[in-house]
């Protein structure tokens, strides 16, 4: 727990199965003119748009839609975002839907009163926003990625085919309240369900694996993941199991709501690695987190040992006993690799559309980063991409 | 992670060797008038007195103090401070110390435009404030309670022994912000250090040790218990580790700030013990609740068995190969007790000036909790303090 930092998460949290009761309160907090942001239309097949409208209206609002939002949203549907949020004076942005629709919110929410090409501040010189940011509530239906309750936002350039994220520094981007209602997340396909599930868990592992410092950091997070192991097989075998389902949507939201990371290092480069991968082909984040992950734990792990034996053994319970270090820290990803095809995550790039002859492109395309235990040099990034292969 | 439940935690924590360099940033969004607010005078010999009150000069306020704030706050002192911040016209209040001043600046906080008795209001109808509160901003000194982000406070009223604490609904009533300087407390005496490293692991048993649900909550708990007992053995060997200083410090926080109770049911009858203790002798907060912590434990057993046999096993380490269920429970509580011995807390409450003759008084000032795994009745209590002495 070493150096200054700064902690602040002023989200309001509303859990439980009744939790959207709490929507009405919150919007009399915020003016009359609303905009609804949502993706594809599952909100409209499962009756959540049809309860989240009739609050809306019960509150008096004036509701404008953005829909449409897509998985990996794309720099010319914020343009169009930012347009009808303007049109409309948006008093309030709220977005139902997963974490694509909570990022893209908040990037809506920091564009609207910019003078400046929201993509080449935010997401190219990585500024702050310096204009009147507009308000944002959510309503989950997916978890994973912790856009819930975090100042992140990632967007993707389809013309230049780059997927780009923003941490920002001020809690004032984070959404003011979200709805986390665990019964919204059992009307998800099994595939987004386990990608999402393998996100939560990768979130953690981007913070835990990085620093040799003894770290308060590190025991949270080895307590998450053992509970993101545990809720995930009783999810994937009973996806209606409503005690998995909200551990996984808990987990998810303090995997990455900056707590797990105070007073440490971080890696991140497996979101390097299948954000590029993603950028290009389009395939669902949490997979591509999945594939690249193992090649490269594999290959940094005897940089940064004795934190890959810590995981091994108290994470997966390797018995330590007459094993040699490298035995150990080997056991434990082995551990990880069977609990992934046990759950059922997509442990191949080839199977995400990734071909041999793009490695060379998706390493153009993946930013290096200096915060693990070894820094990737472009060949080691086409050595870890053909090995995800 | 069952039931509905809130989470708002706004406090902005400033961490680190160099963290009270963010007052003068804080100190601008509140009025000239600040109440320093701190205890029996040790910030003035390790100068911490001083560099505030230069910031505060700085930052051009104009300053009123309530100084001598006691280990145990009493009303009547509440009732003092009440007046002061009154005349004062107080547009801040700003605790430095430990719990106690920060718990007893919360209590002002919440009284000064209140036009009821605060004791009836607050601690005997347990009421949450109408009234505009002070807002209140900390310099924490001393580490355990976990009260610089929270809405807790703890008062004593001296004429009924009475020593009741009472945690407020609202995130209002929580710090604005907290300074959190690890090198603060490397000046504690020993004896204060390890009674704040026990209030800390008791304060994470009392959210632990109930419910039976698989819960986030538990695994989080467990990951800063194993984080306490290492760095509190680190502490206690070398006080000047700043390492082991910071991870106590940021556990303490996160083991009191609502986050590992969410979802589950909580237990807090050590409390209730410890405190009827701590209000009949005006003993250490820490050294009490140690003292009773194993009669306790040891009772309501065999009614918790699996939560016990889960924390032998995960905060532990017990092995349970060819063990019964109550061998390794009993195990975890024993390894428990050497690590009380080890780091050196009281461990019976005789030493802490309790005598048989005042079980039956004991008694009647403890309030008889239903969340645990067993409700004691009056006979029980009696029991448990007989054990502890």
């Amino acid at each position: 727990m070493f150096g200054n930092f700064t902690y602040c998460n002023p989200t309001k949290l509303y859990f439980g199965e009744d939790s959207l009761n709490n929507l009405k309160t919150e919007l009399r907090k915020y003016g009359k003119n609303v905009v609804l942001v949502y993706g594809g239309g599952s909100i409209k097949k499962n009756g959540i748009y049809d309860d989240v409208l009739r609050i809306l209206t019960e509150s008096g609002k004036n509701v404008a839609e953005i829909s449409g939002v897509m998985p990996n949203p794309t720099l010319s549907k914020l343009r169009e975002g930012i347009e009808i949020a303007r049109e409309h004076q948006a008093d309030l942005l709220l977005a139902v839907g997963g974490g694509s629709v909570c990022d893209y919110s908040k990037a809506v929410s920091v564009s609207v009163n910019c003078e400046e090409d929201p993509w080449e501040k935010y997401f190219v010189r990585f500024e702050e926003p310096e204009c009147r940011l507009i308000p944002v509530g959510c309503v989950l239906t997916m978890v994973g990625t912790g856009s819930e309750m975090n100042a992140g936002s990632v967007i993707t350039n389809e013309e230049t085919k780059q997927k780009i994220g923003h941490v920002f520094a001020s809690e004032d981007v984070m959404p003011r309240f979200t709805v986390l209602n665990p019964v919204y997340t059992m009307t998800l396909p099994e595939y987004q369900m386990v990608a999402g599930i393998y996100d939560i868990f990768n979130h953690i592992c981007e913070q835990y694996f990085s620093g040799e410092d003894d770290n308060t950091s590190d025991y949270i997070s080895e307590g998450l993941m053992r509970s993101v192991i545990h809720s995930s097989r009783a999810a994937v075998k009973d996806p209606q199991n409503y005690e998995a389902r909200s551990n996984l949507m808990w987990t998810a939201t303090w995997a990455l709501n900056t707590l797990i990371s105070k007073g440490k290092t971080t890696d991140w480069m497996v979101h390097m690695l299948g954000q590029a991968a993603g950028g290009y082909t389009g395939a669902t984040h949490g997979m591509t987190l999945a594939a690249v992950s193992l090649p490269y734990y594999r290959y940094i792990m005897p940089y940064g040992l004795a934190k890959f034996v810590r995981f091994a053994e108290n994470v997966w319970g390797i018995a330590p006993a007459g094993k040699t270090q490298e035995q150990i820290a080997a056991e434990g990803l082995a551990a990880m690799e069977n609990w992934m095809k046990e759950i059922g995550v997509v442990m191949k790039l080839s199977e995400l559309g990734v071909s041999k002859d793009m490695l060379e492109d998706l390493a153009d395309r993946t930013i290096p980063l200096k915060g693990g235990y070894k820094e990737l040099s472009r060949d080691e990034i086409i050595r870890v991409f053909r090995e995800s292969l």
